[in-house]
């Protein structure tokens, strides 16, 4: 990390007056302890992996955002942009300090494009906003990260984030089909525009997407859109172990050949967790763990045939009961539940690791009985929730109440250690949606080869020379 | 050109005998003009596209890949890639010579996992033989590429391989989870796996998709399946004229919310060229153009609720006649018809440019006007057909019967001037589906900027540092 660090230079006064006059002095933040504390972290729970930035910077559009660069990059100077920072792996963290770049002021509908089934957003918008505006239209955008309420488009697609319709939908990646990125030199560069399919050239667009801010900055975004479904229907189902729950998971897809929107798998310290933070009662006492499954469909009759045939494989398969949410609000009330999970744990307790594993589906049942016999080997509580029918987990190992913080800090790592050498074995990886960031980035040899990293430091050198671009996340240059 | 041929070292009898030694004697074709010849072009129809291999080389395994690639990247040779030679850009064509890299013996499938609905293979399997082999599963491979019956899997996912049912399902890019991939250094490296989701690192995997075989050369592959519709109806639907045909197409999506898994579309010449190259009599004489559409999905229901809709739109808008085809052996026909445009057409003059601009859908009435005054200017007939679903048009001009060969020498690049800046007016790209290759390299900075350029540059620099990897494909370094 000295190393690293010493590449940078200072942010001094004179750096502050020339970004005063970029963005105008209103929209700087410096010499306020205060004021930038709240850029210092994401929503990583546990503040070791905070770090103050110098200064936070406000842009109003692209050709601020490149004069930023440009003079960042002439002055060594390290940007780390930032969204809403809902992220959950330190990736809008400023770990070298240096400048953050804040986007609430690019947060414009640029254009709903209805012919095209197309919108084209800056990336400080908030990611709920885009279904809200559209609904009347007959049209969604199918990204649905759990923290939908707050998080960025932007954030969305630096952290290329996953969310709760991705069995059927896929992640945030597949409807990015334009971008306007500032480079790590300062230049405005247009890739891709409303287009469903593009050979021309390399795939510079899938490598934007999920770089986690290390390879450029986002300016616009172009997101498809689909047809809103006319119909759509949530089965709760409760189990009475988290082992009959999660044998299920990818029987529903294999056996019924449906692919569900969303498959969730919730245990029962997940649920109560929840259900309390929200003052909420949705029925949990009996079930060890509960499965969430949305289906929908252009039809009522087609999504109810669907259902009726996950719900029948679930009994078939010993769960006590099937709950069906066939209205908005019964709908809105368990997914609430199930997105406040990761809030609610960090009321629980704030020394825990909210992990984001993710296997073959067929390897969900080993993944969480390993999971299991870690929690009992360290003594510590693991909580597992997540989208099980994409293989990925929310594990979140969680301070044991009985130890003292310095035990917690020298177990953790080799909990981790012992969650990803699992992982490894089971042909998995070590993120499913929310990014390396600093927090997993010693972890990655444990998943993935010196070449794998090798490749990605190349990349990096080669458009980021002077590494200004959010140094220090996903690996050390 | 010269400049960059000047990089490499020519293939010795000392190279060829190392060749041997790695692949063995009989695997290797040197000094045989008629043997080498076959690799010299691809299914670009002009002959000035070809240029010679000095060397075919057949390796059995990723270890031999990897020797091979070595031993070039030393000795700087240039290696090119062959699937099948089905492509269309000349991406498989050794423009500098050396050594071109056979998968005919690479063609094995590895596994078939059915529980997590993936199939592994190797890159020279043949793509319709993965559906042949998983359907009695239940399962199939969206990708659908025009060659499916000769192309192999490995040219599929080195192009990005569009095809007939992109419209649905998505390109080939949305299927490949996981490469095995030999690096211009000749290291394998594993990228992702049987994981529907992963953020772990950069997209690799997205960068080397469509890459063209410049950055890697893939030896294993594992593509996602899908569950097998269970329904599944062809509309051939008549229209008097081009413009009544494909004014319908983005209505079928945005007027009905409705997304078909296919939307064709075949002009008169190019539907008659294909019926008399293939003695087949689809019904096409009163129509100027047609529209083949494919509806799917789990149950006979709701496929007929939508292929009724789509039907009655396009009756209203002015159709002829629809025909619909709910049997195999009635749609294959069809198909094969579209399948087949492209061959015919090369029976009609050798002399043409099959090319492969797209466009966003709502652009796609715009892009065949301006197609229809272009071939006027030039007095150039330009029969046009392809994926009109996806705004991907395969617009054809062929020489006119009455020119000398050096007049359409001189006016092709002309025509294809103005074809590649009509789709940029109209926010389009210049491939969809087939790649730049060598064919359409010099027309990229009609297109995308100089910066865009220069950032695929970079990359390829930092993978592939002695230009090893199919040369002179997408730009000139």
């Amino acid at each position: 990390m000295t190393t690293a660090k010493n590449q940078f230079k200072p942010v001094t006064d004179r750096i502050v007056d020339r970004l005063k006059s970029i963005v105008g002095d209103k929209y700087v933040i410096y010499a306020d302890k205060e004021k930038l504390e709240v850029y210092s972290h994401d929503e990583v729970a546990e503040a070791r992996y905070a770090h103050m930035p110098d200064v936070a910077v406000k842009p109003v559009c692209a050709e601020e955002v490149a004069a930023v660069i440009r003079l960042a990059n002439r002055e060594r100077i390290p940007v780390t942009p930032r969204g809403a920072g809902s992220g959950l792996s330190g990736g809008a963290v400023p770990i070298y300090g240096g400048i953050v770049l804040l986007f609430d002021r690019m947060n414009k509908i640029i254009e709903i494009d209805r012919e095209n089934m197309m919108i084209v957003v800056e990336p400080g918008v908030v990611t709920n906003d885009i279904n809200a505006l559209i609904k009347e239209d007959g049209l969604f955008y199918a990204g649905y990260p759990m923290s939908l309420e707050t998080c960025y488009i932007g954030g969305n697609v630096a952290e290329n984030a996953g969310g709760g319709k991705a069995v059927k939908y896929g992640v945030t990646a597949r409807y990015v089909t334009g971008l306007e990125v500032v480079t790590a030199t300062g230049e405005i560069l247009r890739l891709g525009g409303k287009l469903v399919k593009d050979v021309t050239g390399y795939n510079l667009i899938q490598l934007m997407v999920g770089s986690e801010g290390t390879l450029g900055i986002f300016t616009k975004i172009t997101l498809k859109l689909m047809p809103l479904p006319k119909a759509s229907v949530d089965l709760l189902v409760l189990f009475e172990t988290a082992e009959q729950a999660i044998a299920i998971v990818p029987k529903i897809v294999t056996s019924a050949g449906i692919i569900p929107t969303a498959i969730e798998f919730m245990d029962q310290t997940s649920v109560q967790a929840s259900c309390e933070y929200l003052n909420e009662t949705i029925p949990y006492e009996r079930a060890g763990a509960m499965l969430l499954v949305t289906v929908d469909g252009p039809g009522e009759e087609q999504v109810t045939k669907e259902y009726d045939a996950i719900g029948e494989l679930c009994l078939q398969a010993g769960a006590i009961e099937v709950y069906v949410a066939d209205n908005h609000t019964t709908s809105e009330r368990i997914w609430k539940v199930r997105r406040n999970i990761a809030e609610a744990f960090k009321v629980v307790s704030p020394h825990q690791s909210l992990e984001d594993v993710v296997v073959p589906i067929a390897e969900i049942p080993e993944m969480v009985a390993g999971l299991q016999a870690i929690s009992i080997k360290y003594d510590v509580p693991i909580p597992c929730y997540g989208h099980a029918g994409d293989g990925n987990l929310h594990a979140t190992p969680v301070m044991n109440p009985a130890w003292k913080i310095e035990k917690w800090n020298k177990t953790l790592p080799k909990i981790l250690t012992d969650i990803y050498k699992l992982t490894h074995k089971l042909n998995g990886m070590i993120s499913g949606e929310h990014g390396i960031g600093h927090k997993r980035k010693e972890y990655m040899r444990l998943v993935v080869s010196d070449s794998y990293i090798e490749m990605m430091k190349a990349i990096k050198r080669s458009l980021d020379p002077n590494n200004i671009l959010n140094p220090g996340k996903i690996f050390d240059l």
